[in-house]
């Protein structure tokens, strides 16, 4: 019998006793004994809910019942996450998380914490929602050297990018109406800057190499500055726009890992991978090129992984399930030695300078008024800055074309 | 320590002997104890090749050595494959296997074996190839009721529909160049019949169920009859053709598993997997739509998913890595009793006697000579077959239409 503790009853916490409650017999039978809810931590009530009876307000209560063995830490941010998620551990109870802030900042220390104290702390819930990405990486292509991950990671800017591409719409128009749905958070922020496709791909990164990758040492750029001209002057040269988690292992060790918005041809599966969903594309030195795809957000899809991590910690009651995800740094390559083609978008009267500067590249014939758009050849980063500060304000956009390696 | 035998020295025989050699630093660190091949038996010898010293005939060295614990069964067929699988895992020797066509037969007796002697039957490479989809299916979404799974499940079949609608060649002009690149076997039945794929919905199917689902007894309908028309049809009105293998749980316990080509709309995300490649699209009551995409075939890829069960079975030594998938027989679903609508291709001169036995359908205005395309509403297939019948010979081709439930 496995007794469980659910911290936070928010979306993703009520959705977990949800999928625990609704998918009961499943779930027992996959962990081979019989899996419950015995309490849920929040600091509000919940009068009338079902499991109104389940709610309690002091930690303490979870943390010294040792009929609990696992917990699902729901409750987001670094703080009391932490120092639950800690405590749990440090008791031999394993954890299991949708908290991308938290694997992200603290997950090497608390997989070294579960290590120790004979349990697990389990996160596939972080990365995709309810995509299985985190299990593929660490077993089914446990024999992989990974040489690269691409991935949509997050769905409110994908929905965006989404929309304007589809209706030829504005940022800030679309942004609103993503508010307005409920895509998008009021402060928008994290999603838009990239904040949260950083952590991401950080998670994503570091299981990759098995080294930490710090991810507020990823560059990360968002989305802000794309324009329905982008959009028109991609769709003209065969490409959508797309921000992307990127991690490609380098020679030596290094790894280079950013997020950028990109230029991506219409061909690549990813290009496909639309509205709230989320896209990974994963090349092993051996498999080659997979993709996972799914909706990479939202209550029960979210839910759903933190209950497999529920069945996995179950099954191995007793036992660490092993992730490869060390405290040592990686070794991160500078974007700046990183080279791209550039799509750049000029005045009109600005075209034959950013020619002289860059002139083995491509000019796009589409029909926008007062601007010209133009892809330049492979150029390093740090060359590529030299040549947009010669332009100044003469440049009005600039994005990376994703070429694979 | 792990020493790892290798049954069958052909094309992913060898790939996993490379694979657990190339990436063995890895592989042993996965595993948390070294891993090496021990033994490879063939029939053959194999001078001057790299591993010829390891080279053995006589199984039984293997089957008493004690200090072999995981066997790669990379041999195919239902003979000695099955024998000494069976006798390994009788043994407490975990078996990893590429071969789909004994796991569609006897995976449940072998699956019940190993649980009984602790030891783990696994065979993540016999569907997809390199492509996660075992291990997604019965840990990643553990917690999910799967209710329906459709597959683009092989490469062969999948390179000759790409190449037919992209060049507007004919199945026979096509096959013929798939032979000759070696995607196509001479003798090319189990694909284009579509048996290969009915031997790995059968396996997914049994694993969404937990129940045996008999390939034997599975609907199964290759691509022979597609024609150069039916793509000039079927992209007029936004489909493509694709063949799926397509499992959907019904009430009642039942399920209804098939193979079949499909009209699939260009929207849909199967409908851009394209060449060798596969893509397997799985629905979770909690988690919605996810898919897996990558190389369905070939020898690192498959040898990649053997060499990803050798570190499980490495890891859970003494132990059996649970599968739920039990002897019982599923009750499944007859076609007949399904619902689809039909694109019907006639003699342009008996369009309007098609018209009179389907009345809600939709004309397909494209230009081919003498003939006619037209869709149907959905019919019950039972209804079909009668329409067809009265039709005779003025029916020149007919193909289920997908559409989500």
């Amino acid at each position: 019998m496995v007794k469980v503790a659910v911290l936070g009853y928010g979306t993703v916490g009520s959705g977990v006793v949800e999928v625990l409650s609704e998918n009961k017999e499943l779930v027992s039978k996959k962990s081979g004994t019989e899996v419950s809810v015995k309490y849920i931590l929040d600091l509000r009530d919940f009068p009338g809910d079902t499991y109104e009876k389940l709610i309690i307000h002091d930690f303490n209560i979870i943390l010294n019942d040792p009929e609990v063995t696992v917990v699902c830490e729901t409750m987001g941010g670094v703080g009391a996450a932490y120092q639950f998620s800690k405590q749990c551990l440090e008791k031999g109870k394993s954890v299991c998380t949708s908290n991308k802030e938290l694997v992200a900042k603290h997950g090497p220390e608390l997989l070294k914490i579960a290590k120790e104290h004979y349990c697990s702390y389990l996160f596939e819930a972080s990365v995709g929602g309810g995509i299985p990405i985190i299990r593929p990486i660490m077993d089914a292509l446990a024999a992989e050297k990974i040489e690269s991950i691409l991935g949509i990671l997050n769905g409110t800017t994908n929905f965006i990018l989404t929309k304007m591409e589809k209706e030829g719409a504005d940022f800030d128009a679309v942004l609103k109406l993503a508010q307005e749905l409920g895509y998008a958070e009021r402060n928008p922020e994290a999603d838009v800057e990239g904040h949260d496709a950083c952590r991401k791909i950080s998670i994503l990164s570091s299981l990759m190499l098995g080294k930490n990758v710090d991810s507020e040492k990823v560059y990360t750029e968002g989305i802000t500055k794309i324009t329905a001209e982008d959009f028109a002057f991609a769709k003209k040269a065969g490409y959508t726009i797309k921000i992307l988690g990127v991690s490609e292992a380098q020679g030596e060790g290094e790894v280079l890992t950013y997020v950028s918005p990109f230029f991506i041809e219409n061909s690549h599966p990813l290009a496909m991978v639309n509205d709230v969903f989320n896209g990974i594309f994963v090349t092993g030195n051996m498999v080659g090129d997979t993709m996972y795809y799914g909706k990479g957000a939202g209550k029960l899809p979210t839910a759903s992984a933190v209950a497999a991590d529920v069945i996995d910690a179950a099954r191995h009651q007793g036992k660490n399930v092993p992730c490869y995800w060390d405290e040592d740094d990686a070794k991160l390559a500078d974007i700046s030695d990183a080279s791209f083609k550039y799509y750049v978008r000029v005045k009109a009267d600005a075209l034959d300078e950013l020619k002289s500067l860059a002139p083995a590249g491509k000019l796009i014939e589409a029909d926008v008024a007062g601007q010209a758009g133009y892809i330049t050849e492979k150029i390093c980063e740090r060359d590529f800055v030299k040549i947009a500060e010669k332009l100044g304000d003469k440049m009005l956009g600039r994005l990376r074309v994703y070429s694979a390696k």
